[in-house]
């Protein structure tokens, strides 16, 4: 019944690709651009954090066939090892039993994403940047360089999977009334390596996010399948301990061994690394509208790009194209309406993944170091086994559930003020485990409003 | 003692002469440039609102003593004339006695103050765009079409005084970690006309700025000195009553004589006029950094576009303009210096006034005509009156004072709270003029505390 498009997806990255798969599944012609070459064919590292992928990721992998292949490439994290100088590890669990993120790599995802979509039947034109796109037409003009002879295509429709600095939203800003807003965080970030033991073997804990919080600062680990973690240093581009403060190898080394003295050991190449990697900046991007008629949309980083504290970003790029399908399912050959829907229905839930992003950087780099933090989350978490039907943390509920991301902002904004309140008691540390304070949430529950926000 | 500087200026509208006018009082060379012709020899009309010049703008004027010179061309505007349908006319006057704002054509002041620049020396370069520009060298290339053969020129420093939609301030956002936002209303406007009587006398009020409030849109007049006035419509661009419905002169017609039954007959070019200006787009614009090294500085809208709910779009230009004048004053040749200071001290002051503005649009279309609206103002200025040291109303701390913005939106929101409480009382109606009422704001005044956001 549907008729099959011609449909180009310009960037070959997670997003991208994933929705190629979802439209050659679905019967279209799909060609996929992207300016770099084919990543398959170099060698990819320096200035990515590695993804942890959670429920909707898996769900939108599974909905097209793909989760088992890619399983294969992820290592579970159940929880959070937190590193504090003169304590203990502490594991701070994810979930409940059985439930956790994955940690994989941006590079041998992308990979096999794109091995996969080929498997599909798409074309992929690598080394082939779009200059310049006809938004009423769907024509996108390509070329290797902005002088060469270009080439013209007409297509049916185009998306922009191109991420955050997409030439495709690019052309689509130069329209009167298009929001956008562009926000720079104060913070950078650089990648460190630690390696695998001599026999392939991981150095810590394996299925751990790993975390050193220092408050301005933070380093965290995730695993890798070779035994390697990929390290991030989360910091200030200025200011006292800062990326500019760290202008040789000595004061480097001193940073290093100083605030972080139990890793230091286990990233070798820490000097060499640190000045040869590039110093990343972390930005949200805000736009709308996403579409363009029946002809353009934008998704994933091209429409939402989000910092990286919830592990979220790929998450949401995936879902984006989930919803698409729903869509697409409902709605067939009405592009129009498809589009229209896709972008009012997402864009309050992409505006709620920011907010929640950004706020987690407090979360991981100063409050993981808390007890008052922890105990309340120690709490939290004892009043949700009991009362799974009344309480799902806010953690889990934008990490293990489905349910919409602007749900999951009014749920959190709704517990922390009871939880406020609970912290309030006096000799709360003492009390915690008495039934009174059960009865307490329970009674704040039915004072207290739930105001989702549509903006 | 101060080194004479070749500046260029990128805009010859009323900032950027201004700012010319101010740089060669300090002995530098200044050239303006601009891609329109020069606005003294053409017809300016059609996409404009008058302006309402208040303490900021004359105060500005006057350091560099042109304010009498420009008074010459503005009427005095004592009070709003709120037009109800079915109701007499209420006038509510803008301040105290003797407090006013002024209105001024856009095109006339302009062209003032353009001659002004001119015979203070500077030298005016029109139909001439500058194309691209080098922050590091401060050279700007210019030419008339992108194709032609291009100037290039070398300052000391550049402004980029060039508008909301700013050529220098799009060069600055192609650096990393540079914040930017724009973001449209939904409502957008289009100029209208009520003509003089035939004997050069104003139709309506002299001094009044007349506002027809209907909740989602409204129609305001100013007055000009020949008489006339130039209205401007307010209006969602789709739904209900909107721009896209009004799509035939007789639905135009129709729709004035229903919703301003009382002006309808002084509008005698209303449908020409409907169907030839256009309609245009309000938009927010905020970004950081302002500056570039000691090179390059943006000003007035290309730093700081508002919406003109509050009047206050040219004040806040023209105040960045003084207050760069007393940077200079105080670190005469460090232009690295005066940058920092001014983007900082600045920045915050732009974003209050932006969301003062941004909130202004809710007063003025519908608040205007409500009843409980307008006890609250009586209510808070006989506080006022009475208590001249303890409350400012917002409207004048924003008017007719110097106060940084900031503090105005904080004060408001501050007065607000209380006079939420004090609108809660029964019988506030009848008891408004009690001691009591009185008593119980100044208690309230002791308990509320005053939080200036400093972004």
């Amino acid at each position: 019944m549907q008729e099959s498009k011609n449909i180009a997806v310009v960037g070959s990255g997670l997003v991208g690709s994933l929705l190629a798969i979802y439209l050659r599944n679905r019967g279209h012609e799909v060609d996929v651009y992207d300016r770099r070459p084919d990543i398959r064919t170099i060698e990819f590292s320096g200035r990515s954090i590695n993804l942890a992928m959670s429920l909707r990721g898996w769900l939108a992998l599974e909905e097209v066939g793909i989760a088992d292949e890619v399983k294969k490439l992820a290592i579970r994290m159940d929880k959070r090892a937190i590193h504090i100088p003169g304590k203990p590890l502490y594991f701070q669990p994810y979930g409940k039993e059985g439930e956790a993120i994955y940690s994989i790599s941006r590079g041998v995802l992308n990979k096999k994403m794109i091995e996969l979509a080929e498997k599909a039947g798409t074309r992929f034109i690598f080394e082939s940047k779009v200059w310049d796109i006809n938004l009423d037409e769907a024509t996108i003009h390509t070329g290797k360089t902005e002088n060469d002879a270009r080439e013209s295509r007409k297509y049916d429709c185009v998306f922009g999977a191109d991420g955050a600095f997409s030439r495709v939203r690019h052309k689509m800003q130069r329209q009167s009334r298009f929001n956008y807003s562009q926000e720079f965080l104060k913070t950078g970030y650089k990648e460190l390596t630690i390696p695998a033991n001599r026999d392939g073997t991981h150095k810590l804990e394996k299925h751990s996010l790993h975390i050193w919080p220092r408050g301005e600062f933070m380093l965290i680990a995730l695993p890798n399948l070779d035994g390697s973690f990929t390290c991030t240093l989360f910091m200030p581009f200025e200011g006292k301990n800062s990326f500019e403060m760290l202008d040789t190898e000595d004061k480097v080394q001193q940073f290093f061994e100083h605030h972080f003295p139990d890793v230091v050991e286990d990233i070798p190449s820490l000097l060499p690394e640190f000045f040869r990697n590039p110093t990343s900046a972390l930005v949200t991007i805000r736009c709308f509208p996403w579409t363009y008629s029946d002809k353009v949309a934008l998704v994933g980083d091209a429409a939402h790009a989000i910092v990286p504290f919830y592990g979220q970003g790929m998450n949401a790029g995936f879902e984006d194209i989930r919803m698409l399908n729903h869509l697409m399912n409902i709605h067939e050959d009405d592009w129009g309406t498809i589009f229209r829907q896709y972008e009012a229905g997402r864009k309050p839930n992409a505006d709620a993944i920011a907010e929640l992003s950004f706020r987690n950087f407090m979360e991981m780099s100063t409050k993981t170091a808390d007890t008052g933090f922890l105990l309340r989350k120690k709490i939290e978490n004892r009043f949700a086994e009991k009362h799974p039907d009344k309480w799902q943390p806010l953690y889990s509920r934008v990490t293990f559930s489905e349910r919409p991301y602007a749900e999951a902002l009014a749920e959190g904004d709704r517990q922390r003020a009871i939880m406020d309140r609970i912290m309030e008691i006096e000799d709360i540390e003492e009390r915690w485990e008495d039934e009174e304070i059960e009865q307490e949430i329970l009674a704040l529950l039915e004072d207290t409003p739930l105001k989702v926000v549509n903006r």
